[in-house]
């Protein structure tokens, strides 16, 4: 079979490997589909390179089928179309105690701390496992990882149906935690530098405003009555919004952290304290966001054709990052199955 | 009358003036007691001057008896002891709509934007009084004010008992906020610059930490159990403390801002992100806080006779700030009726 992996040094290695049976309490799966996002891209500049192990084959937004199963595994069998949860804990560490295994302490995030989805057969642990309904087409299930992202910072958020909700940076997930808010009750306002992204955000049918050109304060006043918006979340992250991120929240408002910042930030914390605001950190997702997010997409609240701007076969996995620098493309997918030895495609 | 203003200039005038009768849904208090902080030294130092009004009668932090009662207040009559939440809102704004009336939009603190308790008789709404109980000392019920605040930023933590938290900071709030916090049945730890102070925390019983001598982070690591603080509050303004709060909490871990950050901080939100931190602005309070404040001095838990360091008659106001000005002195009081002439202290 084909795999993508990353080597060091910007380079992704196309190379054949012989797939493994899954170990006990393990799936093969037939990966049918790899979203491409900005953590792949970090690792392939070399940001990470303190934390992944190269050859990394890396990818950890995917669809696809279960192959064969390994010993021990109930509940699930050779052709289901699953989703992975990529998050593997120990169970044991003080934050899986207090039932935070999401972001447990030694977390094993699947696709960086252990080989991903890029490659034609990928062995997981079956409780990562995430049923697909029968009527979602397999490059929108791709999308239920990032989908799962915005519906945890939603949720984190605790926002409630009529609220007014801020999101700062209209990349991939800030249009998902956009259309997920919408989907929860909220109205939503998107701030956005890119005039393309903006267009875009528009027609979805958000209010897409221009930091250059709207005085976001005044008009956030406005759009809440004097009050400031309920929630705010910042996903660009910029320094400059997070220092702003301050005035556009309400008195007892939240603001929810979603991007990274690789250094520390300035905050207002007169505001913080004067308004009494609420910041929230929301990393990764649990079970209940990644299945929320699969009737998301299956329901057709999650406009997928038009998120999904391009699918590429593994052979071309480094062409698709040029794409995503760019900062145009919303998702690249990258079609594992395209390209692959025949008897292995035709499994 | 004697009153004490602050007059611009870093100058308090001692000057008489005569009582004015209570407005309709007004009581005249007789102050016994006002308790100096450090929002009374912000304004002596002239750093609240573009919000102040001179000659400002100013002091928040008080006990007094009702000397007589306006048109159209009941429920109160003269001889009734009392304390005031000095807090005046609107009711009409966003933040009193949504119920949070005590950080209301248009707040008017009473002390600060319109005239305070430094003098013999002193007119408050009816709606500001909190009863206090007959077996409360009247010099300790000055401290009910402080310890209000203390009382909203453990609430606003909502730790749970057998929480372990960080203070940082053991001025006075930063005590009062320790020992609330251990009366709500958490373990609390204070780190703390100054040795005289941290000799005064450890002798009230709780771990005294030197950051110069201790490594924080190692240490509360290990007291945690490798999980991290359930909470820890920003008493102490210091911009290397808000850098440095998130690395001790837990996952999931509560910061409660509570010192005035005149400028804004840099905040690690790497860490924020990583392990989904809470940071919490607290300001004020609400009644809650003060009736359980009453209680938590009518019952002995806040040591007041170790907190309050000096008494002092009304004439010599000034002098009283200059030890409030060491930051040795934990909680100087004026005692107001001390020195008035003698009709007055006699009512
Ligand atoms: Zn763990
Ligand atoms: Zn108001």
């Amino acid at each position: 079979m084909l795999t993508a992996a990353y080597t060091g040094n910007a380079t992704i290695d196309i190379a054949e490997a012989e797939p493994t049976p899954p170990a006990p309490g393990q799936v093969q799966l037939e990966v049918a589909y790899v979203g491409l996002c900005g953590t792949d891209l970090h690792i392939l500049h070399g940001s990470m390179d303190a934390r992944v192990q190269t050859p990394l084959v890396f990818g950890h937004e995917m669809s696809g089928t279960i192959a064969s199963v390994g010993d021990g595994v109930e509940g699930w069998a050779p052709g289901d179309r699953v989703t992975v949860m990529p998050l593997a804990w120990d169970g044991t560490c003080p934050a899986c105690l207090a039932g935070n295994q999401h972001i447990c302490q030694n977390l094993d995030f699947i696709g960086i701390d252990s080989p991903g989805a890029l490659q034609a057969r990928w062995n997981v642990p079956a409780d990562t496992l995430v049923a697909l309904p029968a009527d979602i087409a397999m490059d929108a299930a791709a999308l239920v990882e990032p989908v799962a992202v915005a519906v945890h910072d939603v949720r984190r958020s605790e926002l409630t149906p009529g609220d007014r909700v801020v999101v700062i940076g209209g990349g991939p997930i800030g249009v998902l935690i956009a259309t997920v808010a919408r989907a929860f009750g909220a109205e939503v306002a998107v701030i956005e530098l890119d005039p393309a992204r903006r267009a875009q955000i528009g027609a979805l049918g958000f209010e897409a405003l221009d930091p250059r050109e709207t005085d976001q304060v005044a008009w956030v006043e406005q759009w809440t009555g004097g009050a400031g918006a309920d929630v705010v979340f910042e996903v660009s992250g910029a320094a400059a919004a997070v220092l702003g991120a301050t005035d556009l929240a309400k008195v007892r408002g939240t603001i929810v952290v979603v991007a990274i910042h690789p250094t520390p930030r300035e905050i207002n914390l007169q505001r913080v304290f004067w308004r009494e605001l609420r910041i929230l950190g929301a990393r990764v997702y649990q079970r209940t966001d990644f299945e929320r997010a699969v009737e998301l997409i299956a329901d057709g609240t999650i406009p997928t054709s038009v998120l999904i701007t391009k699918v590429v076969p593994l052979a071309e996995t480094r062409a698709a990052f040029d794409d995503l620098e760019g900062g145009r493309a919303m998702k690249v997918l990258v079609d594992v199955q395209a390209g692959q030895p025949a008897e292995e495609a035709a499994a």
